[in-house]
């Protein structure tokens, strides 16, 4: 692990790593924030698409809400880089920053587009044996709000709490979850719904924590995208307890982000020190 | 005026806007907060060298305490832009994105790079009457740090309050100031101590309210550029009051100004309310 930049920032330090993944087999970026002192739990953050290890850590205003509750955060890349695979530069919803948090079949990505590995297991590694933190937790936005869910629900004790900002919450019906898990992993539909929130809710994967999503009603990919009813009704029926919050005027945004960042981590922290 | 964007930010709005300026004779960019109800103040913020009107409002975590204190914030950019001047686009700290906030009398520069005039005149009379709030007060940082000195300084009387973050406190005697005057003031240095906040304070140029300055020691740009020793001597010499926080770790990023833009906003709320 090679350290890149180091900020102080409240009392502790944002800074931007980069390592040779084992997974995806290319270098990967992540950035943290690290509290002084004791650390309670570490909060993993998935970013949307387009985004990179810097778009959190600069623009959410989480830092003062972790040195707060002495957790620290860990941001990685969307997508592994510096390859040049089929079509990965030619959309910004598939390929580069769009990995979509599940590891791909399909030629030439199944090599590397293991974001699902790479995340809870190589980064869950870190983690818990460079940063020697034990308690962890699981967030993100959009793309990575689904990949937070996603993750969260097939691994319900390996995170203590799941939230997330305007998830993705039924790929499968979407026209971004289309796209992607065609690309990812083929025409059969039957291998999708493994990285799909409502359809894992349905096949019984549930945690025992209460989820905690954020939605903007002003939200321009609200009903074509992100469908937040769905994850509602579906949590309903299998019993997932959801704290659903729809707010009125907010959009996609990471001025809605860093409006409800402290709910989310002071949701998290209840969980990480419990 | 038209607003280019808008985003719900905690109970107010995040907005970006582009008007004609009649001082710069060129489209002006600035972005403001503006929190939901009656609003106590306004705060004129001044970036620094490369920024434009969006570094402040996406990086420094500021909605938050806007909101708290109702006070709205207003951001120019650094610079007028769309021009082709000589010179202008060639360096990062002369021309485009490094206005100095002075008014230029060198050929070419002086039909618009005229930023004093732009902020205390045009700026401030638009937050007046377009927005309706006729307390104001100024901060910025390091290069926007020195523009709010020295505008401040000059008009003490038309801004309640005065604070700056890593500001240029001496640019006469340091690289970025002698680069900048020469090339928007010419030779002749007589011209040069108007715009420099320790010459202005010399020249009897005080504010009745104390001044707050933070300074990160671990600044790479400390010794050479900022000399915030200056600024403490001179302030001490002349009687004005000043709080200069010299801060053990902090650097000259917005991770520093998120830290301590709490305690900057709640010292301008004192003096916009009182």
């Amino acid at each position: 692990m090679e350290k890149l930049k180091s900020h102080k920032t409240f009392n502790g330090k944002t800074e931007f790593w980069s390592h040779d993944s084992h997974v995806t087999k290319t270098k990967m970026k992540f950035s943290t924030f690290i509290p002084e002192g004791e650390i309670q739990g570490a909060i993993i953050w998935l970013s949307g698409l387009t985004c990179t290890d810097e778009n959190f850590i600069t623009k959410a205003g989480a830092q003062r809400v972790l040195s707060k509750n002495k957790l620290m955060v860990i941001c990685p890349d969307t997508s592994p880089r510096g390859l040049d695979l089929p079509d990965e530069h030619t959309s910004y919803d598939f390929g580069s920053g769009a990995g979509f948090y599940l590891n791909a079949t399909t030629d030439g990505y199944k090599d590397h587009y293991k974001m699902y590995d790479y995340i809870n297991d190589e980064l869950y590694k870190i983690i818990q044996n460079e940063f020697k933190v034990q308690n962890i937790a699981i967030s993100g936005h959009s793309m990575g709000g689904h990949g937070a869910l996603v993750i969260g629900l097939k691994n319900p004790t390996k995170y203590k709490s799941i939230s997330a900002f305007s998830p993705i919450t039924h790929p499968t019906t979407i026209p971004w979850g289309e796209k992607a898990f065609k690309g990812y992993l083929g025409e059969d539909k039957s291998t999708w719904i493994a990285w799909d929130s409502c359809e894992l809710l349905k096949a019984g994967k549930t945690h025992a924590a209460e989820i905690l999503v954020h939605q903007g009603l002003s939200d321009e990919f609200l009903e074509n995208q992100l469908k937040p009813r769905d994850l509602e009704n579906t949590a309903k029926e299998v019993g997932q307890k959801l704290k659903l919050n729809l707010v009125e005027g907010f959009d996609h945004s990471y001025y809605f982000i860093q409006s409800f960042i402290e709910e989310h981590i002071d949701h998290h922290s209840k969980y990480l020190k419990g």
